[in-house]
């Protein structure tokens, strides 16, 4: 991740799709990206790669094989002549929630699908790579317009591993705590855990104006605000368009993340008995499931994590809880989770925005003003999930280098706790 | 109802409680008030008075009950001397949600009390009635800011009756239309369809420019709004202050409410069989209920409402229908519902804005800058529930005469389809 | 109920049909046994009627409209010429589970029938009975054949009256007992309660060799017996028969049947906390439902019943306990449940075999060899239930007068509590 | 599994424990038992090892765990002076249902434990033999009663191990049939389906009297019969004793097990489709899991198998239907299931008997008269199976060479389907 003060990312201009890109450049980065998902599964077991914990989330190997689909089916399939896709039936397993692309294996039942194997996924994706790397070839006699398209889905196609690359660490923890047997996936240097620790003592020792018991708060003027990506020519998703006017009234927001220590003062107060702090929504997910602190917590001083079980530093950020207990704790504390749009105006400022952990907003996903889906079945990438969903801003320690981005939103149900969600307050 | 044009609240200054009140007037009122819930259960057989339909629903004996409940638990059990409230028991029994005023019965077996019976009910509230006028009668030598928190919790309790007035109707049109007999409530003049049809009549007439195809647009443009209850003293629940800024955008909003024949048009058009129109949660609540059109069309040309089964008319507006119906079928068409800021902006200019349906908008229900609950139980009246729900603006045929408001937001979750809504669209 | 000395049914030759019966007593009896269905809600308050606990439990109102649809659909409509059946959505509404009759209102929805109302059920009532008589008067002049068939149809309809007779009583405890204010159905004499304590104290008293610690036993021979109604012309259902050889090993059976005293002993041992007292599947439903105590104990003295809450007398039986509790005290106390055979053989010498509570037993639903169903749809009633489910023999304290027979076969799945269940030892 | 005329199993005497047996014989066929175990995974990938497809079924490396697991917890920790076990957690982990044991890791998660890996899996194992042979190299020296003990629970073990092969090989195909890549855990000669077809081949060739439409029928006597298994020691689950008496009327039996051609004729007769056929409990679950053929069927003319999809043999055996449909084909057909006893009775003249399917009966699984648990946790065996379930005989073409027995008493759930299960006729 490196330090906070650089995980803000600076927008330097990735060089746009219609200006004939350096496309050794871009081969070299697909080529990094590609390779990186599969570092990523280096310290697992064979066993582990079929692993999945819980309806929403997948195995390692499934992640692998759908970013590998996701490419062959919107760039490889349809623009890259002579293209033979692998087994048909593998499009029917490997597609997550693209309807227009026709039917496909039930979630929950992903970690039934012991076939294909790893080795077969494994060439799946260098005939996928070397696909690409043709794609990339041929195109300089292309006319611009379709070569910008193809450009386009290659960054698209970028982007969406990268986000996998995350998703299947956070995945892999939620499948990896469910087993008595605490696995690690990796420990010391080489565990995701050391970046983390490194991030949070820079964003403490960075802080603005810390007071012993509270942080500190930075203050911002309201006034007619912009959000949103302006549309640049650098990637961004198209929820994070336009970039359009907002009213915001003068705000304050906290200058560090709700630490451990925080968070259990919340819990010793009976935070999870009073249910004046709650939604009543998440009062009553609060009584079903019989939370009692976020989801690591393992008894009063350790945590669950992709090091195994480890002692729980009072001073770190909290991580792992839901919209519901993030909303809880700031009401508790007679605050309030900043809206995405105070957050965004402020996040340049902020110790921590980046590489720590995404943080929950006080914000429904929704569409921006003049939001627009892009055409065909990648408009099902973000636009049809902006019902009964929290905006989390910034990144996290899992996000991979150069995916963060001020604009960007995250979404997740309310009550889901196995991303690496924290929270910041504001008032 | 009265005529669309009445429709709109005028926020005549019903005197605010520190003045002094004409407190007779008040009592009138309220005897009214409390009268016309009586009113409601006169055309129903005894068997009808436990019909829970589903959980979400309540029997109308419960609605007699729990609106004195109300008054009993936040004014006369705390304010008037010596007043002795009910076996114990019914407080249990009554409670709908109020977490701070001990347990409840579970809201699924609300049918289940056949017991207290409907005539010791309406014994309580004979109790209640004479307990609030004895209060009211005591107000006159109160200190002012005491006396001025009665009146407050008094008119409380009136606006708590009445929206469960306009709930009782609705949770019985859901049980009846769960019986093949389909029984109706009442028919001719005396059913609430008389007036639904008048008012629909009235402001399709009063249609600003309508074409054939699409009905009329108001074009406005934006800017810095303010929209919120401004605290001028009239009554206006928690959720509706402070007033506040918003930036708008221009826009267009629908002067007609959409049809039943716009409306089937869109099943016609396969909607409920087209994924991309849906959000994602939608889509699987239309695949695992079954739904093919609004909860209460029957065939092609009847629908079930309070008069019993009739026949549908084509220009009658579309009701009963979920929000992700209301969202689907504004992308179907090319629009998108109004925020709710956008409907409070143009209501005023709008036909049929109140009276007929209450009207989905594109807001979740979420808190406006600076809200605050109010102290005690009665905070939990609104607040508690702004996560996972949409707002609803206007009002309905079953609202009762005079609880209509500007500013007033309803909230539902998406999929909730017995409340009396429907859609406008916006561009 | 009378004296469990009365209680053992003599079997006295209800005239088979075939011999030109007594057609005016006949009347008599059928006119008898259906103003007794009618008594038996004169102490409810309108609002129980609809009353439904839960899905295996059905409202009063139902069972009386039931009882008539069996007699329309069985007998009136296909046998008396010129009969007008009720309204054809009744069919649907009252049909119990008979699928060769087509298709039904599900059974977790009674509750929710709040039409038609009892005034119509009993007026539709009034216009069956009207029907049966006729047809009874019509008889005479009928072939042998023909006339036979209705009478053994009108027999089994009245049969299958008074079973619902007990199962009113049953359901509408189960329902009231869902009631925090506990209502009662009936106080005093007028109480079922009253037969039930006269019953159980005759039946106490009876008891042929008692032990202050265990009650008595009867020892009994084994050898090739014979179980099963003979087809002596007196009235059974199809289950009954055909009488058939059995061999038993010799055994023992207890005079009397477990008490709360010796029940409240297994709990205070742990009974309900050790798994090696329980089957498999009874164990997880102790988990999953939280047993504790049977079913309407409340509180270390107290039991729900149909005369309200009243005091645990400890020597009366134990009662509305599932067959997996009484199998895991059978085995806590070192000794089994009977088989339905041995069950048959002792009853004639056990005090207590009927008129207080049904006795479940070894033995689990099936058929005995050589089972025939009856033709068509009435063939439904018994035979389809044979899998899964557990026998009980007797009868209980509010069973019809009349309705009890040595070879009766009631039947539950092992789970159910809510019938007035007991218990008798075997070893 | 040799020709269906050797699989009757002829009981030559295990030599009886307490006759200091040739204890290196045991100590081989323990290797060989163990070592089979083993093989059975030979064929599978390593992510095969943790497929779970429903709770009922555990993946293949649970199998192996659990044998070692079950010889370690009731053998070599209580006897064996010096063992280890192992991670004390692993008795958590493969702890399958022994409430005397212990908390156990919940049935339907197995799936996700991809730790232990099958590396130490294995490694386990091997401790274990080598603890179980110098446990028997021990035994020389000790008291006879204590021996004999030892050497009963190691036959216990080694049966265990036998029943587990074969579940390992259901509960694989189970899983399978889940991934519409078909997988074959094996081809050819290799593959289970070999033994099923010569089996069949040779069942039906053997047969008695054939007739060109049903078969041949045996008829028997009857009379009183004895069942279950008498105690001349050797080897036999507890629940297959006492040897007790039993009156059978005369019947007949069918001589071969139904073909997929006449169950073809149930379906093409809308078998699926008449509740008239079916237990009330079977039409549910067939309503509600959309059954319209048995488990493995796919399409007109495959089925599913352990070679992967190939055609289906109108003339074999059909196989994997659950009780229900069995008994509903069976009525359709205007006969019945045997009885267990009547199978046992009729087994040894019955080809097919063994070997080719195992055969749902008639019988409820109840304990014989008599039956007695074993002491302590292994007493948890069988015994706390004994409601709601059905008696299977014979044994199937997955049942280890050894294991069958004609008193063996297999049981299910009515509604299993994924047991190699079939059905022969009796009337």
């Amino acid at each position: 991740m490196g330090s906070p003060a650089d995980a803000i990312p600076d927008h330097a201009p990735q060089r746009t799709p219609e200006l004939a890109p350096d496309l050794s450049a871009l081969a070299a980065r697909l080529r990094r990206v590609r390779r990186h998902s599969e570092e990523l599964i280096a310290p697992l077991e064979p066993e582990d790669l079929g692993l999945q914990g819980m309806a929403d989330a997948s195995p390692p190997k499934w992640h692998l094989g759908h970013t590998s689909w996701f490419f062959e089916t919107f760039l490889l399939e349809p623009r890259l002549r002579g293209w033979e896709p692998a087994d048909r039936r593998w499009g029917y397993l490997f597609n997550s929630y693209y309807d227009a692309v026709g039917a496909r294996h039930p979630r929950p039942q992903r970690g039934l699908l012991s076939r294909p194997t790893i080795a077969e996924v494994l060439a799946w994706r260098r005939r996928v790579d070397a696909g690409l790397e043709a794609l990339l070839a041929e195109l300089e006699g292309w006319e611009v317009p379709q070569a910008a398209a193809v450009l386009a889905l290659l960054e698209l196609g970028l982007q969406h591993e990268q986000q996998h690359q995350e998703l299947l660490l956070m995945d892999l923890l939620d499948g990896f705590s469910r087993n008595p047997l605490e696995p690690a996936y990796a420990k010391g240097a080489a565990a995701p855990e050391a970046a983390y620790e490194t991030a949070w003592s820079g964003a403490s020792a960075a802080d603005l104006s810390t007071t012993p018991e509270t942080g500190g708060w930075l203050e911002l003027d309201g006034g007619l605000m912009e959000i949103g990506h302006g549309g640049d020519g650098s990637f961004h998703f198209d929820n994070e368009a336009p970039r359009h006017r907002q009213w915001l009234e003068p705000f304050a927001i906290a200058t560090q993340l709700v630490s451990n220590r925080n968070y259990a003062a919340f819990i010793a107060d009976d935070g999870y008995r009073r249910p004046e702090f709650w939604m009543s929504e998440g009062w009553a997910v609060v009584q079903s499931r019989g939370w009692q602190a976020p989801r690591y917590w393992r008894g009063a001083e350790w945590e669950f994590t992709l090091a195994g079980r480890r002692p729980r530093h009072p001073e770190a950020p909290v991580r792992h809880l839901s919209w519901f207990e993030a909303d809880a704790y700031a009401r508790w504390g007679g605050a309030r989770l900043p809206s995405e749009a105070e957050w965004e105006q402020a996040a340049a400022r902020l110790p921590g925005a980046f590489g720590l952990l995404w943080q929950w907003t006080a914000s429904p996903y929704r569409p921006y003003p003049g939001f627009r889906t892009a055409a065909g079945a990648v408009g099902e990438y973000n636009g049809k999930f902006m019902s009964s969903q929290f905006v989390l801003r910034g990144s996290c320690f899992l996000t991979p280098a150069g995916h963060a981005r001020l604009t960007y939103r995250n979404f997740f149900p309310p009550s889901s706790r196995w991303l690496a969600g924290g929270l910041r307050l504001a008032r």
